[in-house]
């Protein structure tokens, strides 16, 4: 390897670790909000803070990298060569303001394209999840063994909102298939519950932030993530990915026919 | 007051927080696992060891009341008169089973049919939620105030999965002027998230003993809970139950037409 993964990931459960404390340490004081795409799209100066925090870490200890980050501090990226780091500072910031519970702050970090090691904690529930193919996946400190499949019957599955109730891409009839449908509002956290077996999957239209994390630390236990195409995540702009065990790549794919 | 409500408040307090302890220690333990009406209906040892702890307990504190579980180890009843227990030993048992995680345990107090104090635990998030019109609300001991309603675009919807993917009741229409829903799978979670302000709302089809708890506890800070009828809940059978500040019934009520 051309990086140390297991450097880079220690890097990240510190900057995680101190952006958690910073969080928690800020959930009351008075935010300021603002929206981006629409009304539902919102931003605060807590995420953009925290994501010039992470930015400048990463150029401090990674020069030579690339950073894709949510609120724009990072680089315009014209490909995905060399080492690349995709940053969510707050993800889930509509539960973040409504709820301060219920959001997550990741980075997923990548090499020519493909994922190496990332990480995702959940704030306020302080469940700090790390790894990747190489490093394997480990929560708070404890190793994570790969996904045993269990029927996609025996099993929950996250689901995009809107996308589950227009059946978007037969979104319903999969859901019917399974123990059911759970919305968190949080990427970052569905991730979480898929890699640590809460979930047998997640399906969402997501930015390259919203996914980068997840696939990576997914690729150490068994979890697999395809855009509509079958391909892998392609980290260039929003696009339905399909992540979770095998079994629900397969399920979902019959039912596009 | 006929009856000493601080007192059955005591009560349920010591005897829920017997059971979140419990429920954590045996979180890993096998479980027997049954299907009641369908097979995302399931019921477990621990549900039905739970119900016959608390009718025990009530059995023995309260002679006189009659007791309304949904495990059926309590009263087949024929009317509301004098003091009635609603109990749910564990709300949520699909995520007590595939997560771990997401569940509560819950028990509604009414007297005349009329909500006198309720309490709910989230189990794994240690979070008791006990309280009524005439006790307050405290979640863990600290005393909550009065919902400050804010405008039904800025807080988040509490939804039933089924009922939202099929825009019954206008749902997917009623949550088009919110922040967005969310779907936990434990009207127990619900009400939490109602109660402390997290969401502006409920709406689901949901059995006495779903709605029993949070409704006396929403009393105290000014939660309303409607039926399609816009009369209180009955709780003698399942019905859809819209829940929260104000304004949601009111926007609920104004699609109905």
């Amino acid at each position: 390897m051309a990086y140390e993964t297991l450097k880079i990931q220690q890097d990240l459960v510190e900057w995680l670790s101190l952006t958690g404390d910073q969080l928690r340490r800020h959930l009351h004081s008075p935010l300021e909000v603002t929206t981006k795409s629409g009304r539902n799209d919102l931003v605060t100066n807590l995420d953009k803070q925290t994501e010039q925090f992470y930015v400048q870490q990463i150029r401090q200890h990674y020069p030579e990298a690339h950073i894709c980050g949510e609120e724009g501090f990072g680089d315009q990226l014209t490909d995905l060569t060399g080492l690349v780091f995709f940053v969510d500072p707050i993800d889930g910031t509509m539960n973040f303001v409504r709820q301060k519970n219920n959001f997550a702050t990741m980075i997923g970090v990548y090499l020519d394209g493909q994922p190496l090691v990332g990480a995702i904690l959940d704030v306020i529930g302080e469940k700090l999840l790390v790894g990747g193919a190489e490093t394997g996946v480990q929560l708070n400190g404890y190793p994570l063994t790969p996904i045993a499949p269990a029927p996609i019957a025996e099993g929950l599955l996250g689901v995009n909102a809107m996308m589950y109730a227009h059946n978007g891409y037969h979104l319903q009839d999969l859901a019917a298939q399974t123990s059911g449908v759970r919305v968190t509002g949080s990427a970052g956290l569905e991730f979480i519950q898929v890699i640590t077996g809460q979930q047998n999957g997640y399906v969402s239209s997501l930015s390259p932030w919203d996914v980068a994390a997840g696939w990576a630390i997914g690729q150490g236990v068994g979890i697999e993530a395809h855009n509509l195409a079958g391909q892998q995540p392609q980290l260039r702009e929003r696009e339905v990915i399909i992540a979770g065990i095998p079994e629900i790549w397969r399920s979902f794919q019959k039912l596009q026919n």
